[in-house]
């Protein structure tokens, strides 16, 4: 009923116009290129109206969009405990409370991300059975895309966690491509005598066998995450953090490598003109923006953070992610699904003997 | 004394010969290629004679060499603890303990993982004043290599270990390359608010005020693995086998596309003739020969695990590394740096201000 209203329902999203690295100018283009490309939807915008104004007259398709002055901005370098004692006046704020108070269904933000954290959970509060929340990042792989989560909300996760890391990760990957039974995959080290910490093989047992509706692959590796072996990778936000930072450093490295043999000598930009097509092709894979967008998952609402250094087509590409969230059931759906799990969990103590061998066999 | 009659003393490499996915001749071929290369060493080879003998003679530059025959060989499916108690007869075994018996100064293998670790650690113990060994790994960057360590020995390391590990990696950095102070960093998230575990800023502190003759950077990101901000990157094993495999596979998916860019078109073909130089560079860069060999650093011996796919070119970069390994004085100079950093750390117990503030700031 709900998920049937909802997709009839006009959306609205709250835009936080301010805070980007580049001002408000690239994300007002941003939602223009998401409306342009086929969104429909309305938009509030949030920041300094003196600005706002003129871009969003210049731009197409954003006639029926709001602006609600602000006039301060949360910077960069704000402490996320400062902006929750004294930001009541921020675009990024507000934004969070048009959210909340149901005048807009999603909020997108190219700001702060520890404030935007910290005012997501103040404002919206947890999902019930949530007990924090854990940060996406999409990366791109031969099949499409693939979910990693928890890229940094947390440094440490307990295997409770990490099991509700894999059913909101699941929802989300649902809810944004549509994929029925995404695969979902625990990411571990692979050498069979040392097979990650407990935990990780604790919360593979409870998927497993608290919640046998989802597609549990089991555990992944560090290079699964770029051949798309899963749809889902699930980890610790330090784990998350680190592997997607050195896998971005290392696809810049080769990007630089390749730059550097086209350009090498004369011969190679004359034989570089013959490859256009297929080199602009891979400028367009290797462009961040089209995967751009972490959504903070867990909280009561669709929070979107979009890179501070986004361009409008990444700034494009976070907005529509928070329109296919907020059209979605997200939230009701992993409220159940973790309520089920969690109380079949309670019944999985004791360790699976197949474990403890590979333990005892560890030297 | 002992530093410059190890430069002196002719050098004996033990080669186990059998256990990589190719069988010995890659193993033999590799060996060959690092003395066509200007290797001076002399080469004990394990493994089966029939099989050793003609690629041996077949080989240029072995002629000094000798066949140590062993009838078993340690398979890539075997467990651990099985090797270490039914090993004995295994070109692994012999090889380890020509190592340990000191007819070798090094020893190369290309076999199972989880069992040379066992040898080499009940075989040739630890270095005094190291808990436990560590595994290092070489990354290219547009400075050179960075070494990533460990990549996978332990899934866990407290923090004196992390401080272990930093002094062996900055040692072996030393002994690879001869720059005298390498710059070493510790693996962890960026993010002000939630920055790292609890035990990686014991361990920065530790290293910060104990060990004042390293190059120590603080912390370093995911990235910086790919950009060489430093030289040496130290983690746990967990952490730094998924940055490592993360990073892999993004360079594998980027070199994918490149290949796809190059061979779309008939167009493309054709003009990837005239960049022929340019793109056998970049092939030569993304090729994992260059910086094959693993070593198990914080054993009494040099012990250097090469890819069991590794081709000649690899494992002659495994062969090389085992020699300038064995020529420096790594074990006695990692072993007085532990004790002195050691018993300086013993009255660093209070944390630093500086870092509980950035805890209180946590939401």
């Amino acid at each position: 009923m709900k998920h049937a209203a909802g997709r009839n329902t006009e959306l609205t999203l709250a835009i936080d116009a301010m805070g980007g690295d580049a001002g408000p100018e690239p994300v007002v283009d941003g939602v223009a290129f998401a409306v342009a490309k086929g969104l429909t939807a309305n938009f509030l915008f949030f920041g300094d109206e003196a600005q706002l104004r003129p871009l969003i007259d210049r731009a197409k398709g954003l006639g029926g969009s709001k602006i609600h002055h602000t006039d301060n901005v949360v910077a960069m370098t704000d402490k996320p405990s400062h902006v929750i004692r004294r930001g009541h006046d921020t675009s990024m704020w507000r934004a969070m409370t048009s959210v909340k108070e149901g005048q807009a269904q999603a909020v997108v933000s190219c700001g702060n991300t520890g404030a935007l954290m910290a005012l997501s959970r103040t404002q919206l509060r947890m999902i019930e059975g949530i007990d924090r929340p854990a940060v996406t990042a999409l990366w791109p792989t031969p099949r499409g895309r693939t979910v990693v989560l928890d890229v940094g909300a947390n440094v440490e996760a307990d295997e409770n966690q990490l099991v509700q890391f894999a059913i909101m990760g699941e929802a989300f990957y649902r809810a944004l491509t549509g994929v029925k039974k995404p695969t979902v995959g625990l990411l571990n080290v692979g050498a069979e005598d040392l097979k990650g910490h407990e935990l990780i093989r604790t919360a593979a047992r409870v998927l497993r066998e608290a919640d046998p509706d989802m597609a549990f692959k089991g555990f992944v590796e560090g290079n699964d995450i770029s051949k798309g072996t899963v749809d889902v990778v699930v980890t610790d936000g330090f784990t998350g953090n680190i592997a997607l930072k050195s896998a971005e450093g290392a696809a810049r490295l080769v990007g630089g490598w390749v730059r550097e043999a086209l350009r090498g000598t004369i011969n190679a930009k004359f034989g570089a003109l013959f490859m256009a097509p297929g080199l602009r092709k891979l400028k367009d894979r290797i462009d961040p923006s089209s995967n751009n967008g972490g959504v903070f998952l867990g909280v009561n609402g669709v929070v979107v953070k979009s890179h501070g250094g986004a361009n409008a087509r990444g700034v494009a590409s976070a907005v529509n992610m928070a329109a296919s969230l907020a059209r979605e059931n997200f939230r009701d759906e992993v409220a159940e699904t973790v309520k089920t799990v969690m109380r079949r969990r309670e019944s999985i103590t004791a360790p699976a003997d197949a474990e403890q061998e590979i333990k005892a066999a560890a030297v």
